[in-house]
C-alpha cells in the first residue's frame, strides 16, 4: 500500500530524503533528519517517527533511548519529491540536549543566542 | 559581524547547510531548499532570503523571477549546526507550482494527494 507512495520520492545518491519534523498542534520546527525507504515506509505503517541515522548508519525509532516517541499525524511531500515533511505528537522534547526543538539558537547579530524551551535535563533521559 | 555565526554552521562536503523555510504568521512549513555561506550571509544581512539551487550552481534570490520575495524574521540554528530554520513573511507562494507551500500533497493511503492552497498561477507568473 506504501510502496505506491514510495515511487514518488525521489532518495538521494545516498537512498536518503531529507525530513522536517513539526509539532501538529503548535506547528514549531522541531527537528530535522533524513530517512531512507525503509524509515519511511516504517513511519507510513507505524504512525511512529523512524529515521536513518548518517553517524551511526542504522535506521532509528525516534524515542527509542529517551521514550520521547513521535506520532504521526500527516507525512508530507514537496513539490520535487525530495524533502518529507511530517507533523507530530511530540512526547517530552525533540532535541537530544533537553530542548523542546532542535532549533533553539537564534542568530543574534555576532552570535547563535539560545532563547529555546528547556523540557528535560538530558543526563537524567540518556543515561550511560 | 555575520562570519562569527557562519563559522558554528557546519556545511556539508559539498559547501551546503540545508535550510528549512517557515512562515513566521501562520507557521506553515514553505519550502526546502540549501545555502551555501555566501547564501546565509547574504540572508543574514539583506533580510531577504538567499539559497544556492543545485540544478543551477548559482546564487537564487527567492523571488527574483516571481516577485514573491521573502522577508526574514528570524535565522535559527539546529543542535548539531547542519540546518537552517528562517521565519519569513512570504509575498505571494513559495511554490513554484503556485501552491502558498511546496508541501502540497499529504500521504493519503497509496497516494499524495493534493490539499495544499494554490495562491498563484504558475504560468502568469513565470513568463517563458
Amino acid at each position: 500500500m506504501t510502496s505506491a507512495l514510495l515511487t514518488q520520492v525521489k532518495f538521494d545518491d545516498k537512498g536518503l530524503v531529507a525530513a522536517i519534523v513539526q509539532d501538529a498542534a503548535t506547528r514549531e520546527v522541531l527537528m530535522f533528519a533524513w530517512m531512507n525507504a525503509e524509515a519511511l515506509q516504517l513511519t507510513l505503517t507505524e504512525r511512529r517517527a523512524w529515521y536513518w541515522s548518517r553517524s551511526r548508519k542504522e535506521l532509528w525509532l525516534k524515542g527509542k533511548s529517551s521514550g520521547h516517541f513521535q506520532t504521526v499525524h500527516d507525512v508530507r511531500l514537496d513539490c520535487d519529491g525530495d524533502a518529507i515533511l511530517i507533523l507530530v505528537d511530540q512526547t517530552g522534547g525533540a532535541c537530544h540536549t533537553g530542548y523542546r526543538s532542535c532549533f533553539f539558537r537564534t542568530a543574534d547579530e555576532a552570535r547563535w543566542r539560545e532563547d529555546g524551551e528547556k523540557v528535560f535535563e538530558a543526563d537524567e533521559v540518556y543515561r550511560r
